[in-house]
C-alpha cells in the first residue's frame, strides 16, 4: 500500500505501526510525555541557549538570543522559541485581563489589507517605504498592515448602524509589519512584530472620551502589574490622527524616545509635545543658524531661524513646534538640503512647483535679523551651493503661533524651566515606548462612512480611539531593563515560569515532586517547572540566571541533611535557607514584589 | 496641557479624568465589566448577526457569517469575529494539549521568509504563483511563507548539532498565506488561514518513523476528540517531498479532494494515490484519446494514451500515475495544448528546447495502436493545429512502470474492484482534508544542512516529518458538515460556549446566576454562558438555534412553577424537562456525546 516508500521505508512502517501499539519508547520525550499532565519539565522544552559564556556589555536582546528565548530569521524578523513564546503568551493572557475589564471583546483581523481601502483615508502615501507593499496573482494591490484603524472602521462600518450598538470595545493581538529602515536592537525595533491594538467606538465625542478615560486607568492597571517604573508621557498623535494621545515608556539607555519630566510637578511628555517656560528676561541672539526643508507636495521651501547658541545643532530643532506652524512640513524628509540645492534633481526639473519662500524665526532671534529676513537680504537666506534668488520667490515669515505666541523652535533640553510649575526644571531621559492611546475623533469614521444613527436621529461619525502596546517590544524593553550582569530578570507577571526547582545530587525524585507539588497545588497556584535535565548542578544554577527565573529553589546538601531549600531571588538580593513547611508562604512573598 | 487638542476635547478630557476617580457609566460595558470576572454573558461580547432570516440552501460559510462568527475582508482573506476567535482558540488549545502528549515544544516562527532560503530547496518556482512574494525597501526579495520547512530546517540546523539532541519535534500554530487561484467557501479555502505545523527531526529512518507513528496515533486522539467522522487516507506527498503520508478527511459535498474506500476491506486512499484492481479479463481497446503534457524543463512533450470509452474524459487522467512513470512532467501546467500548438509562443521561441517525444500508453490500448505509436505513424501523435513532425522529435513508448506492471493511466472509479482485498469495490466520495502527515526524510535537511553526528560518530541530515492541521479549515468543515436547516452545530470541545442559559420573562437575576454558578462550579467545569441581551425569548431561542450552541438551557414557565428547566440539543434530538438539582448530570451527560 505504500507505493511510493523505498522498501526501506516500507519494512521499517511496518514496524513502527506495531509498536505503535505498544508503545514503548526510547525518548526523553516519550518518557516525558506520561509525565506531561502531571509536572512541567525543562527536559521536555526545547531550551537552545548560546551556550553560558557571556561577551562584556552584552545587551538585552543578545541576552535573550543567548538564553534560548529568540532567534534572528532574517534582518529585523525573529523566530520566537518556547521561552519566548512562553513570555509572550503570559503577556497576551495579562493584557486580555484588562482587556475584558474595559469590555472589549476580542477579533482577530487580516494581516492582508488592500491598498484602496488605504488611499481613502489618505494614509497609502503617507506610510512611505514603511508599508510592506505587494501584489497578488490578479495584480491586485494589497498591503501588509502595520496597524489596522481602516480594516477595523470598515468592518464596523457596514455592522454598526446605531448609538443603541455602542459603545463598542474591540481589540486584537497579533502580528503587525513596518518595513523599518534600520531594524535593530531585536524586538524592539523589528519588521515583523506582535501588538496588542484595541479600537474604541462612541456615539459622541464626550462618550469616547469616557472610553478614553477608561482604557487609560485600564492600561495603567496593566503596567502596574509588570512592576516596572513606566512613565505615562503627553503625546502628539502624530500621522495617526486625532487630537489627545498619552505615551506609556520605560525608561532606557537604548530607548529612541526622549521623555521629558519635571523634578517638581508631574508634568511628564515627550519631547516633541514638551516645550519650555521662556525666561522672564531674555538676551536676543544676534547670531543665526538655519534649518531647512521642504513641503509635502513641493510647493514651498521652509527656513527655520534659531540662535547660533554653544552646543546647538540641527538635532535640537523641534520639528513639532515647527509643523504647528507650517502644517504641510515633510519632516520625514532627510535630505532636503539637497533638494535646495541640487535645483537640477529629476524631482525638481519635472516638478518645477517651488513657489515660496517660509521663514520660521525663533522668538529669541534679534529684531535686526528679522527684519533682514524680512527684506530677503539676510545671507543665510539660501544654502551654500544654491542658485536660488529671492526674486523669484514669495517670502513669507512667521514669528508667532496662532494664539499670538512667539515661536520656541528649539527642543525642550535639560535643566530648562518647567512651563507647567513655578521653580521645576525638566529632565530629558531616552526611553522605549511601550504602549500609545489615542483620541482619533472622526479621522477614520469620516472618510470610510462609519455612521450611526445617533439619539437625536441624524446620522454621524462614530467617535474612535485606538490603543496600542507593543507586545514583541515590551519583551525586549523588559529584557534590557531587568537584565544584569548575571543574566535576564523578569516581572513575575511575564516570567517564563515562576519557579524553577533545581535538585542537587542524590535527591530523591519524591522528594523533588514533593516539593513541585506543594508549590503548584490548588492554593497555592505557583507556575513551577523542574530542572530534570542531564547537566550538572552548578551548570544549572548558572542558566536559571541566565534565563532569569524569578525565584530559584536549591535542593541540595542541606535538603540531604535537614530538608532545608535554598532560595534566590536575585532581583531582590535574596539568598536564604527555607524549611520545607514554610515554602509556599517564603516564596508567594517574594513573589508578590516582583 | 493638551496643546493640540481643540477647545471642546480639552474642556471634555478635564470632565472626564475627573469621572474616571468616581466611576459610574452608563454603557452595558462598564455594567458588564463589574460582572467580569464571575460570569460570561453575552451582552458583553460583540456578536453582530446578520439578522435571523434565513436564505434556502445556505452553506456552512454563510452560516458562519449569519451567525457573527467571521467576516471577509478582501476576497479569500477573512476577519475573525468574538465567536468565531473563540472558536479557533478552543481549537489551538485542543491541538497543544495533544502536541504536549508528543513531547512537542511551541515555537512561533515568523511569516516573512526570504527568497534565496526557498531557493535553496528548489521550492521558489514549484510554489508557482500561489506564493505570496514581495520586496522589502532594499529590494531583498521575501515571501509570505505558506508554510516553515525551510525556515524551521535552517533554525534548527543551527542550533542541533548530535544525535543526543534529538529527537526533537517543533510546532507552532499561526498564519500562513497562499495566494490560491480560486478561494471559495470561506475559511475552507482562503488566501490567509491558521494552521498548526510540527515538525519533527530524528537522528535515524527508523526513529523517524516511530516519531511519525506517534504523531499519527495524537492525531487519532485529536481528532477523535472532536467526533466527527474523518477517514485517514493513504497519500501521496506531492511537492513537500518524503515518501510516507496520510490525510486525514471529513466526507463533505462541499469537499475538493475525493476519498476512496473499499466496502469491503479497511483500505482507505486519496484518489492521487489509489488503483483499482485490474479485472481478470480485459477487452483492449481499439479507439484512443489522447491527454497531452510537458515536462517542467520543457525539454519533452508527454502523450498518454487511454482508452475512448463512454462517459471518460481528460480529468479522469491519474497524473500521479503519470508522474511515476515520467518523473518531471509538470502537472501544474494547465495549458500544455497551447504550449504544444502554439509553437510561436515567446517561451517555445526562445527555450527552443523540445527533444523528445514520450508516449504512456494505458494497458487497455490494442496492440495495433501501440504499434502504430512505436512508429510515429497514428493520427493522434500530435494535436490539431501543431506543426510539429515525429521526425524532428525522438520518440519514446512506455507502457509498464519501473515494476514491469502495465499502466493504468486512469484514476479510481466508484465501483471499480479493490485493489487490496477479494471482492470489495471502492466508493468515491468527496471530502475535505484537515490535516496531513508527511515522512520527509532527508527533503529538507540535505539541501538546508542540516546534520548531526550520529551515535556512530559520522555526520548525517538528519530525518524530518511534518506534520499540518487545517485550524481555519477545520471550522469551516465542521461549520458545513454538522449544520442543520436551524444553524450550526459544534462539536462540544470547539463550541465557542458549551451551554447558553437563556432566561424567559418574569425570571429573577438571582435564579438566573443559581443555575449559571451550578453548571460552572469547580466538580463541574461547563463552559457557560448567559443570554442576558436585551431581546425577546423567542429571538434568543432562535439566535442559540443559529449559533449552535450544543445544549440550550431555557428558564420559562416551568421554572417559574415548579423549578423545571428546558434542556435542548438539537444534534442528539433532545428537549427534556430536567430539574434543578439534576441540571449538571443530565448536561454532562449530553456533552459527553457531542
Amino acid at each position: 500500500m505504500f507505493q511510493t516508500c523505498s522498501p526501506q521505508v516500507a519494512a521499517l512502517t511496518r514496524v513502527s505501526l506495531k509498536r505503535l501499539q505498544q508503545p514503548r519508547f526510547r525518548t526523553n520525550i516519550s518518557k516525558a510525555s506520561t509525565l506531561a499532565r502531571q509536572r512541567a519539565c525543562l527536559s521536555r522544552t526545547w531550551l537552545p541557549t548560546g551556550g553560558l559564556a557571556q561577551p562584556d556589555k552584552e545587551d538585552g536582546h543578545s541576552k535573550l538570543v543567548r538564553a534560548g528565548y529568540l532567534r534572528q530569521s532574517h534582518p529585523g524578523v525573529f523566530h520566537m522559541l518556547p521561552l519566548g513564546l512562553r513570555v509572550q503568551e503570559k503577556l497576551e493572557k495579562l493584557i486580555d485581563k484588562h482587556m475584558l475589564s474595559v469590555g472589549a471583546s476580542k477579533v482577530s483581523l487580516s494581516s492582508l489589507s488592500s491598498q484602496a481601502l488605504w488611499e481613502r483615508t489618505n494614509r497609502l502615501d503617507a506610510y512611505g517605504p514603511e508599508l510592506f507593499r505587494l501584489t497578488d496573482r490578479k495584480d491586485a494591490p494589497l498591503i501588509l498592515a502595520p496597524t489596522h484603524e481602516e480594516e477595523i472602521t470598515s468592518l464596523v462600518s457596514k455592522l454598526v448602524t446605531s448609538y443603541k450598538n455602542l459603545p463598542l470595545r474591540l481589540y486584537q493581538i497579533g502580528r503587525k509589519y513596518r518595513d523599518e529602515l534600520r531594524p535593530r536592537q531585536g524586538v524592539l525595533r523589528s519588521r515583523e512584530f506582535v501588538m496588542k491594538d484595541l479600537y474604541t467606538f462612541d456615539a459622541s465625542v464626550e462618550a469616547a472620551l469616557e472610553s478614553y478615560a477608561e482604557v487609560r486607568a485600564a492600561y495603567s492597571q496593566l503596567f502596574d502589574e509588570l512592576k516596572i517604573p513606566y512613565v505615562v508621557a503627553e503625546a502628539s498623535s502624530g500621522d495617526i490622527g486625532g487630537d489627545l494621545s498619552h505615551e506609556y515608556h520605560l525608561h532606557s539607555s537604548m530607548g529612541e524616545d526622549m521623555v521629558i519630566s519635571c523634578n517638581s510637578c508631574s508634568y511628564v511628555a515627550n519631547e516633541e509635545l514638551a516645550v519650555a517656560k521662556p525666561p522672564s528676561q531674555e538676551q536676543s541672539a544676534s547670531k543665526a543658524r538655519v534649518w531647512r526643508g521642504v513641503s509635502k507636495d513641493r510647493t514651498f521651501l521652509v527656513n527655520v531661524w534659531y540662535p547660533n547658541l554653544p552646543g546647538l545643532s540641527e538635532s535640537d530643532i523641534n520639528t513639532h513646534a515647527i509643523k504647528s506652524v507650517v502644517p504641510d512640513l515633510d519632516s520625514s524628509m532627510a535630505d532636503s538640503i539637497a533638494f535646495w540645492t541640487q535645483d537640477s534633481t529629476p524631482e525638481f526639473e519635472t516638478s518645477k512647483k517651488v513657489l515660496k519662500l517660509i521663514n520660521v524665526v525663533d522668538r529669541r532671534m534679534s529684531p535686526s535679523i528679522t527684519e533682514s529676513i524680512k527684506g530677503g537680504s539676510h545671507p543665510q537666506m539660501f544654502p551654500a551651493g544654491s542658485n536660488l534668488s529671492i526674486g523669484f520667490l514669495e517670502n513669507e515669515v512667521i514669528s508667532s503661533n496662532e494664539g499670538g505666541q512667539p515661536i520656541n523652535a528649539l527642543r525642550i533640553r535639560d535643566g530648562d524651566d518647567c512651563a507647567h510649575c513655578e521653580s521645576g526644571k525638566v529632565k530629558a531621559e531616552k526611553a522605549v515606548e511601550l504602549g500609545h492611546t489615542f483620541h482619533l475623533g472622526t479621522r477614520y469614521s469620516k472618510p470610510l462612512g462609519a455612521t450611526v444613527q445617533t439619539r437625536e436621529n441624524v446620522m454621524a461619525p462614530v467617535q474612535m480611539g485606538c490603543h496600542g502596546i507593543g507586545v514583541s517590544r515590551i519583551i525586549g524593553a523588559v529584557a534590557n531593563h531587568l537584565a544584569d550582569e548575571k543574566g535576564l530578570n523578569w516581572p513575575r507577571a511575564i516570567a517564563p515560569f515562576e519557579v524553577v526547582v533545581i535538585p542537587g545530587r542524590g535527591v530523591e525524585d519524591e522528594d523533588v515532586n514533593q516539593v513541585y507539588d506543594r508549590l503548584v497545588d490548588e492554593q497555592q497556584q505557583i507556575d513551577v517547572v523542574l530542572d530534570d535535565r542531564a547537566e550538572s548542578f552548578p551548570w544549572k544554577m548558572k542558566d536559571a540566571d541566565t534565563v532569569g527565573h524569578p525565584v530559584i529553589v536549591l535542593l541540595g546538601r542541606k535538603w540531604l541533611s535537614n530538608r532545608m531549600c535554598e532560595v534566590q531571588c536575585r532581583r531582590l538580593k535574596v539568598k536564604e535557607d527555607v524549611a520545607f513547611d514554610e515554602l509556599p508562604v517564603y516564596i508567594n512573598n517574594l513573589l508578590s514584589q516582583l
